[in-house]
């Protein structure tokens, strides 16, 4: 940490930093430029102290503190730089190899949800999406079938061996979606609910945390690194796109993150062309752009009858569609180095 | 809700969809332009239809959905044109008396506390705050003393009189929170945390919902609405910045919103300035902004200490500071024609 | 054009609506809903009526105005479905032809220009890029060789049959710029100078329309269309990253933009992975992105020093990365059929 | 400045980077810490060294570089710490005395801009604001009077005796522009036309530049350097809202950055309500909010018939709403200390 004092400090000011500073058992290092002085404090733990910068920032003396680690650890590369590969009912995740998760975003019937699974299943797609509990901007829409939906995604998963993916969005159902999902998904309005983070990092459920809306990269890792600092490291981020000024597009689909990910952490990275476009048409360009920029992996939204669905109908590809985009993406990924 | 379709939908498409939409129980209203067709949708509730919006999106040969009612009812202007005002423990909000909210950022020990509760009281303010449950970005930060906080927020109120607000961040805390608490607050990070807004809907004590720092006003009144949607309609607006390209401050105050709220909605709206700017230095001159532009209160964070504060010390006032402010805002209030 | 009345309009109101739109020669298809009156204004020509927009939503008893049609027509994808395909000195641009465009950002001197020609047409780069005018945030930085950078890069045209693309930043330098360039940049933040842009739109040279950072999609076609409505088609677009809240990457890569574009337009579009992203280590992924996206281009920077670069050092690759870029997304250009 | 190296920097490297610093003319002061090595570079004028943050920042060894000062000097709060006050014909900007400038977004013809020059007097204003130079997003839409314009503002400050200032956006205009105008205006689309800036900044009138819609506070005051670079100090900063996911308003209007410049520069900050709000029903509150923040002015639309207007209708007030604001603001401004 460096801190940078107000040109108009007073050397008592300074001293009484740095006794400070010293007190707390901290190195310190001083140096005395043209125009500020400029403190640097040894030994700072940063991922444990970020109160520490608020509290030096507080000072009228100070100018700015500069935090010089990055505000995680568990997470970050040098943690693991060989990469974090997860292993999901014998669907490898991360590691070189493109897995892609498919399905409706709500399951709405037995037999759109069996229809879906089926068909994912035959144009090679991994693991199986589905929504039993639905976030709505809307009181009044659809919040999901609950724990019924859950029983069909395993049904699904039965029927098709595909392991399944489902979002859980309340601290008090997790235990209830741990019975029957193989992986957690926290969606963007939940990557800062803390308590939620904590729960399911509590599991030992691989776990999905999509990217908040509004949050910037390193935010995204402090909260994977909630996850972690409880004993889950089975982490995979997965971008869908973050809100700008933009209309055209619902979301506007952060692709520098793909390889930003890649150089900070060791988890693997997801890309969600559905919710990043809102657009169907445009939905698979931006998937062949995500595989051949690095990702380990897409999930996407498709329905048997997308103008009849309950909800994201614009951004849900038909099966012919969902069809084209897995015989799309396969030579890129071939280009890019990976496995399919 | 109005419907545009392609330039390139047949005839065949257009009567598909009317019929469907008769078949729906809605009225048509059929507009042939010189470019495009235009289908007119009659009697559609659209608070509870938002999904209906995205279903026809997904039709190929629709360009484009036009919803024309507001997505939400009860906390709509034309609900209570006259305005809702609230009573908490004889401190009115709303209705024309401006009320300051005050106190430290986290409750940290029962000095600190009272120290800040006396001082606050004695210059005016009329409800103390200070969380016992924090949210913070880093696992490793500190998260506030839980329901010894609690204990400690009921004993200053008991000391100084001054109703207690304080936020709850988890579904599992509600009951608890709720028997110290007179007033919930839902941070920035729940606001789209629809479980919890169920809760404290459900319960019967005045919330304060403060805006999702990536979202639209128009989002903000839906999830205010999910409160309503309970039955409790004690709802406290608060503008507490949103996320720009701005770096200098901590947030981009959107002061647009005061008066926007006052036109779309009869719910009252605070302004929280402390984390609008992130700067203790702009908190005073952007508070009388706030009280000039109409705002029903403010939400501001003082600290005996603010560079010993675990948390939020670069943007806590000083007591002098707190005072001076009171002191600023008074004539303001006048101005506009608030009693204080 | 859509008028939507305010529920509080009357029945006068909206005839005198309705009479003034008829005497300018409109036709009206009047829709009374249950809770809104719509007024349909047909045979409005948009593109050269967006005032019209205004004028109305002017008026107190308007609640809001719809535009149909899109504000451009030029650039529109209806007025050349086929797509517009450039030849620059041999060089196709569009039509299916992956062309990258390459250079150092600023001309330095002789040696360092003719240098990087060199070893950008000997890995096959198509065109020459490099600044002679340079827009910089600071009054006292350089501001590019002007004239004599010019000079320059037509003797490294001569030298390796590259054609040049270089920057104009003012009107009174367009002829100027003229003389040696075979095609004019617009740079980020001219992109709304309209003056700058009739100026090239009166010339009949390629121009590159770099998209302003922060300009949605339809304003930058409509940028377009101030260069096309003077005659000249010959545009290219140019993505090259919009301001958000992210600080880790200089600017975020609006990828969705390039497949929004090809649907909305019939312009080549290009993308910019050096500013897009700020940093050297994420430019050859999120080139293969935009190559596999469908971008018709790319421009880089590459530089043989970026660390004694006058300008945009760290995001100029060396020209070993210059070297395996051109190497990696030349398996990804066949992936999705284009020749490169 | 302060260079923080890689972790994995070796020595070497090290020793590299502090003798091209030394042979530079720069002092090196050297930290090294338990996880990162700290060069502290002493004697940096940052202003004029922009280029070296990039320059360091691509070296391969370097994680990053933290500039100390400020990129700007002439219009930073150090140069001139008692503030800047412009006069005008006898009108006071800034030091203490709060200046209306009002008028017509665009000049439209004699009459109108008559009726509206003497309204605006009658109720007080001290400035007349009217575009005869104006820019469109659309090509097609009416682009101003031109010299026929700027003849008329002429003469309705010869009847009024009130100063105008009207906007120039092209280098070619600069001269004609200052053959009428009393203060240049630079619009939001121009702030970062350096070419533009610079010719203001050469003639000695008063520039009132606006902020870019997309620009950080510290960006707007290197623009404003540009200016003063040239030996212009008159300089007038307006705030007129910026860029963001908001849509019910057409900016969002950053009114922190009102006491931010007033901390970082000693420019004269003006705010314009009309655009950061563009909605007519916002303007009044947003007016009196900026003037209780301790703007030093506003410029103001306002129209004899908004909706006749040929732009900006729906932001521009009625007569009885402009001289209604007057009235409301006068007691803030006494309430905040300024005459009015």
């Amino acid at each position: 940490m460096i801190i940078i004092l107000d040109p108009a400090a007073t050397a008592a000011q300074r001293d009484e930093l740095t006794s400070d500073l010293k007190s707390r058992g901290y190195g310190i290092h001083l140096s005395e430029g043209v125009e500020r002085t400029i403190v640097g404090v040894i030994g700072a733990i940063e991922q444990d102290k970020s109160s520490l910068v608020e509290q030096f920032e507080a000072l009228p003396y100070v100018e700015r503190v500069v935090p010089i680690l990055k505000p995680y650890k568990l997470v970050g590369k040098p943690f693991k730089p060989e990469g974090t590969v997860i292993n999901v009912r014998g669907v490898q995740i991360g590691g070189g190899t493109l897995c892609v998760m498919a399905g409706p975003c709500t399951v709405e019937s037995p037999e759109m949800l069996f229809e879906t699974a089926d068909y994912v299943k035959s144009v090679g797609a991994h693991v199986l999406r589905g929504g039993a509990f639905k976030p709505s901007t809307s009181p009044y829409s659809f919040h999901g079938m609950g724990e019924a939906g859950l029983k069909l995604l395993a049904e699904a998963r039965d029927r098709t061996g595909l392991p399944i993916i489902t979002e859980v969005m309340d601290t008090r159902d997790v235990e209830l979606v741990g019975k029957y999902a193989d992986i957690f998904q926290i969606g963007t309005r939940n990557m800062a609910n803390y308590s939620l983070l904590r729960e399911v990092g509590a599991s030992r459920k691989p776990v999905m945390l999509k990217r908040g809306w509004a949050s910037t990269i390193e935010e995204w890792l402090q909260a994977a690194e909630y996850i972690a600092s409880q004993g889950n490291y089975e982490i995979i981020l997965c971008e869908r796109g973050i809100r700008t000024f933009e209309t055209y597009t619902r979301n506007t689909f952060d692709i520098n993150a793909i390889p930003a990910v890649k150089e900070l952490s060791h988890l693997p990275i997801f890309a969600d062309p559905s919710h990043a476009t809102g657009r169907r048409s445009l939905v698979n360009a931006v998937s062949r752009g995500a595989v051949a920029t690095g990702a380990d992996g897409l999930i996407l939204e498709t329905h048997p009858n997308p103008e009849k669905s309950v909800k994201d109908g614009a951004q849900s590809l038909t099966f012919d569609q969902f069809g084209q985009l897995m015989n799309d993406i396969r030579p890129i990924a071939l280009a890019v180095g990976m496995k399919l």
